[in-house]
């Protein structure tokens, strides 16, 4: 990663980057915690942390980036004091991580003219290098292994709030650290939702049930969909028509995916599929994201999308149709994108209705 | 809390106030979606949601809040322009809640002024109403049903990660939408680090855990600590002082509770404590903060605060002593105050040692 930053260094004439997100802390640095200040230049990187993370910021010295234990008062200024006795005049930051007052706060402290590098920065981290897609691989697999018990305990009579206890649960007792984000339970109208949360209501046969989750392994988040029926009872036609549309549109995304074709294509490829059937106003959301640290990166597979597909993006592709009040479907996959292949990371999880 | 918003608006002669962050379309709204724009003016509030939250934003019409479901594209110019056919010149926004990036598009879009209100609308949120103090109550009441819980599980043999899986489990199927912070699971050594995260680590009988746990219930954050030790054998005389000095650095704090002493003073009580038995140095955080909507918001318990404690506040006490690589004790619970009495919201948890 050093000589990507570097490179953005070099090419916008910075003397420094500046990281205060947990977000590019873990990124960079594998740092975890909630508070840091991490200062990358041309000769080197220093992640300055207070008194909580004394202990935990010293496992990563291995890993070339010096750690500085600062101590209580201004963590960024006493950072950069001990990282550079010269002065620095132009300094790269995320203008869309840094609040409007770490913004003045970075102003006072650093006296150096400020350079948004956010646009840079989003797309070296959408262009995953072998560890990182080793790390997205990992924790796509403990997913899988998570719907497939999963889909063991769906049944009438239990309830959504049953159902995410035990996957919250399973995900933690076999290697994550936490859920990539608030696990979507929904059943019946509730997966209508296309964002639901999990409630109380108890699952009902031939019902439809959304899945919607991902893990957080080692850092690197997970993201699957999968709309099942609730087993007992066969699914109404109608609805049986909307599964096979929106199987159809994932694809038709897939067959469009490889290295060189734009967001903006891939969701038109899917989205025509819905629209032809009808459903287009009820796909009310863009086809996919890219997948790394955060569930949602760059690239965008949207119709308003720029981005291309590269060797070594990591993406999602997850049509939906979503009949207020009635049901709605949804199925994901993440992919990771090679020069001539690309990989689908949760193929073998039962991605049939019933 | 209408009234309160309003008397910024009056007192700062603003038109409208925008929040764009989850916290606040949480905390004025009850609105639990990601992404939102929420304008409140003397006439009003209004809510714009796009597609994903439709129906979820729907739900709080009865709550005197408008909802507008938004066409795709400009989420905030689309709700401005619902909200509000006149001009609107000064505009109340929240400079640490909004990244550089957003301050420039609300610039864009409104051509007003836009005026940082953080510290007033902080400092509202400081002060709990009833429905709050609720809300709280109840939460805090789950989080501590949740350590009773755990405690008859604790026994060696049982590993950090179990334990943390059992506690999420636990806390979602009574009622949580989810955690309110990673839960800390600390055990041995572990315990010396302030702000851990669980490892496969297996309990040893007589260690130290320190269990920093709370939940989110409907939208409501608790927060309690306790370090116990691990049955099977006595602690070492050493970690057993240690455990009193702190045990006795919280009921100083205590002591010292009540509506119009400084976060100062409080922090200086317990500090004072455990700085008079030799362990000054090694309770390197503050004594605790406000706590509501977030696990941390105003007012701070600490050496650089300058806030009082209000009738209406709901804080922590949080004092512990951390010896590198060796161990840690950490005893917290969380507190209402009121004119003529402070409510202790874990009372009834057990707080020894062993």
């Amino acid at each position: 990663m050093f000589d990507k930053v570097q490179k953005i260094i070099n090419d916008s004439n910075l003397d420094i980057v500046v990281f205060l997100d947990p977000v590019h802390l873990l990124w960079f640095a594998g740092f975890s915690g909630s508070t840091g200040a991490l200062l990358i230049g041309n000769s080197g990187a220093v992640l300055g942390v207070d008194f909580r993370y004394h202990e935990i910021a010293e496992d990563l010295k291995a890993k070339n980036i010096d750690v500085y234990c600062a101590p209580t008062g201004n963590l960024l200024k006493n950072t950069l004091d001990y990282f550079s006795d010269e002065k620095v005049k132009r300094v790269g930051y995320l203008s869309s991580r840094n609040s409007q007052s770490q913004k003045e706060m970075l102003e006072k402290n650093l006296n150096a003219e400020l350079v948004a590098i956010d646009e840079q920065i989003d797309f070296i981290r959408s262009i995953k290098n072998k560890n990182e897609i080793t790390g997205l691989t990992e924790s796509a697999k403990l997913n899988a292994d998570l719907f497939k018990h999963i889909r063991e305990i769906v049944k009438p009579g239990v309830s959504e709030r049953d159902l995410a206890a035990e996957i919250i649960s399973y995900a933690v007792k076999n290697g994550a650290s936490k859920m990539a984000f608030e696990p979507i339970v929904a059943s019946g109208k509730n997966a209508s939702r296309p964002h639901a949360s999990f409630t109380d209501k108890i699952l009902q046969p031939g019902e439809p049930l959304t899945l919607d989750l991902g893990v957080c392994l080692d850092g690197w988040a997970s993201d699957m969909t999968r709309t099942w029926v609730v087993p007992g009872k066969k699914p109404t036609e109608s609805l049986e028509k909307v599964f096979d549309i929106v199987k159809n549109a994932k694809k038709e995304a897939e067959a469009h995916l490889f290295a060189g074709v734009s967001g903006h294509d891939l969701d038109t490829s899917a989205r025509d599929v819905i629209s032809k059937f009808g459903y287009g106003d009820f796909f009310g959301h863009s086809l996919g994201h890219g997948i790394g640290r955060e569930v949602h990166e760059q690239p965008r597979l949207a119709q308003n999308s720029k981005d291309v597909m590269l060797e070594g993006m990591a993406i999602t592709i997850e049509p939906g149709i979503y009949i207020k009040d009635k049901y709605g479907v949804r199925i994901e996959d993440s992919y990771i994108i090679f020069q001539k292949k690309v990989i689908n990371l949760g193929i073998d999880v039962f991605s049939d209705f019933f």
